[in-house]
């Protein structure tokens, strides 16, 4: 191996994903997660070893290169893996085209277009129907015959690492009959995972589930940050806007569907049989372990959660076969949120709203302090692997602080 | 003047509004709208006239342009405004720097990040309400303290004249309890306007009601067309999706808003009274008559619409302060829709839905056929203009055909 990578690294020799750095003093250029190092594409391709234009390098987002084609992407990504294995590869004996991450900076990996988010975990839908609706009949009719989405906000979307302020926000007390104005009282997380798409298809025409992976380049983490208190105010009728729109996450590295393919697994059984233009040949889920941590300011983070992505009732292709069933154009660079991730368990549940129940079981942190929802210097944590024989495809993390609402 | 401009142009000296063109095999890039003609902006920057990098008016785009600012972009109208009433400007005797419309392809006139919808007009609003909900009370509890919005599909904006087929979906029929899958039966049009935003904020600042119109560059017609069917078995709890993101189309041309200062006029009194940061100061509605013509396949458009943007309840300052007082942040080329803009009367509403009331009440067209919904070949046209003391500042259309669903 050209250079060491610990065993349990997320960025193992099966992952190699893309991501966006910067490092001394260098713009923004595309590289691939190496263990702790990231190798520099752009630097990597001034050696002359791609047939392809490679100035996408060197853009700040990985739209471009994305846009080549899985024939080019896949190409890259196998290559290096085989050169990281030849002690005679081009990467031997070029010790700079290496950079330790702990000196880079991750930036936003793609230019996001239109950000969808679907809500695709029975398990969660089931919890919010329970608190906010009918327990006996907790799963609204089209639950089951479609994957149920809504359109969310492409500018606020940033990268793991970035602080914010608590929002504020209009919110009807409990027994109120007027709303009042100030930050929210009921901060939460969403433990979701996103694919990018990799692959356009033209306004009016349509993606099949046989199709749908060909048109997905990878996947992220994903924190779709809400504010549960401004959401039930305003969410009726049109859904969720400003509960939601200003900030959400993603890890850094897209961890391509290449190097997830050893983890597929069989979804849920879907019954009701849904509509034929949903239905689906072979395992369209996939096995990965997730887990949500939260730090106190100043104190050890507690693990409040864990998931995995293969409890998701609506499958990707399914997704993207919906989304674009009625002619809707699919861009290059749009992510895709799965909806928050909850399994039947009651410590796997995506969300604190799910964990500590609408705040009617507070979660007890390492500190001693007490969790009904975020509070103010938390840092929460996302983060995810897939594990299997030996191999590991990990997601790194997708973290952010919490500031104190702004005066 | 340098050139005619037909008395009742939509495009007079006092509007001169922004778009893209293309024509006589040249590439897409930026022009005035002025009487039947386009000035070409990009060829008139070759003489030298302008004090700024005039490569922004080579794009296909108006973003870049947008993005030096208003102090820019206003001299560049008014400076044209100048120049086209002095027979001895830049302008004279250069035939070469107008295109005749006629000949010209206009094209979408910005890449837009983000689409937001409102849903700002009471009539509207209660008119829904009413048929959907309780006629008691047809305005839910939100409605007069936030202006209500949710995000929309970017990708699927497309410039007036885009034809586009009828889109299928899944919907559940009248006494079923099992849906279905097929070509929407009702497909409808929504009469709404759209303003462009030009000043971006950072992510965690807001704007405020003061400062709102400083980020609005100006504004287009929309037509957020909507499947009714698909809308009602989707939309709860996340709101409208595939019932929106088939297309949608605006108006080539964006009319400033120093364009429309003149047409400023009080908006509805707001009552009960809104929380301190949506509350303003001045006229901030504009007189803008709207109307709505539908001409089915191969016959005699009939006006169905008659409505005026002064209706409207929130204006684009609240909106844009609700918008961003959690931190949201807006970029420049966004769009940001009124929602459909019914008026008072019958014959003021802005949708196929309230015109024909779900149904019951069918329009007659001057063919003699009758329309609950819109029918395949049906051409709908938005249009819209401001009038006062003799200045006409218009809007052009939009306009689009609708074809059968694909098989």
């Amino acid at each position: 191996m050209i250079i060491d990578i610990p065993e349990q690294s997320d960025f193992s020799i099966h992952n190699l994903p893309f991501g966006i750095f910067s490092s001394q003093g260098r713009a923004p250029r595309a590289g691939i997660a190496v263990g702790e190092h990231i190798l520099d594409l752009a630097a990597l391709a001034e050696l002359d070893v791609f047939a392809f234009n490679t100035a996408v390098l060197e853009k700040d987002t990985l739209n471009d290169f994305i846009a080549l084609g899985k024939e080019i992407t896949t190409k890259v990504r196998t290559d290096v893996q085989q050169w990281l294995q030849d002690n005679n590869s081009v990467l031997a004996g070029n010790p700079q085209l290496f950079v330790t991450q702990k000196e880079a900076r991750m930036h936003l990996p793609v230019s996001i277009g239109d950000y969808t988010d679907f809500y695709s975990s029975m398990e969660h839908a089931t919890n919010v129907g329970k608190m906010f609706r009918d327990p006996e009949n907790a799963l609204l009719p089209n639950w089951k015959h479609i994957p149920v989405g809504y359109h969310g906000r492409a500018s606020s979307i940033v990268v793991s690492g970035t602080p914010f302020h608590r929002p504020k926000g209009q919110t009807l007390p409990n027994g109120a009959d007027q709303p009042v104005f100030g930050p929210s009282q009921r901060l939460d997380f969403e433990l979701e995972m996103g694919f990018i798409t990799g692959k356009a298809n033209p306004l009016g025409s349509s993606i099949d589930t046989d199709h749908a992976e060909e048109h997905i380049f990878g996947m992220v983490l994903l924190n779709d940050w809400s504010a549960r208190d401004i959401q039930k105010w305003e969410y009726v009728p049109l859904g969720p806007f400003l509960a939601k729109n200003f900030v959400s996450h993603i890890s850094p590295w897209i961890v391509t569907l290449e190097a997830l393919e050893p983890f597929r697994t069989q979804g849920p059984e879907q019954d009701p049989e849904v509509l034929p233009y949903l239905r689906y040949q072979g395992a369209r889920n996939y096995d990965i372990a997730l887990e949500v941590g939260i730090a106190p300011d100043g104190a050890a983070e507690t693990t409040v959660c864990r998931s995995n992505f293969k409890f998701m009732y609506w499958n990707m292709a399914q997704q993207l076969a919906h989304h674009s069933v009625n002619g809707c154009n699919v861009q290059i660079g749009d992510l895709y949120g799965s909806g928050t991730i909850s399994g039947k368990e009651a410590d796997s549940y995506g969300s604190m709203l799910e964990l500590a129940w609408m705040g009617t079981k507070p979660l007890t942190m390492a500190d001693g302090s007490q969790r009904k929802f975020i509070a103010d210097g938390d840092t929460v944590t996302l983060r995810g692997f897939a594990q299997k024989e030996g191999k590991r495809v990990g997601f790194g993390e997708a973290s952010a602080k919490v500031l104190p609402a702004q005066p």
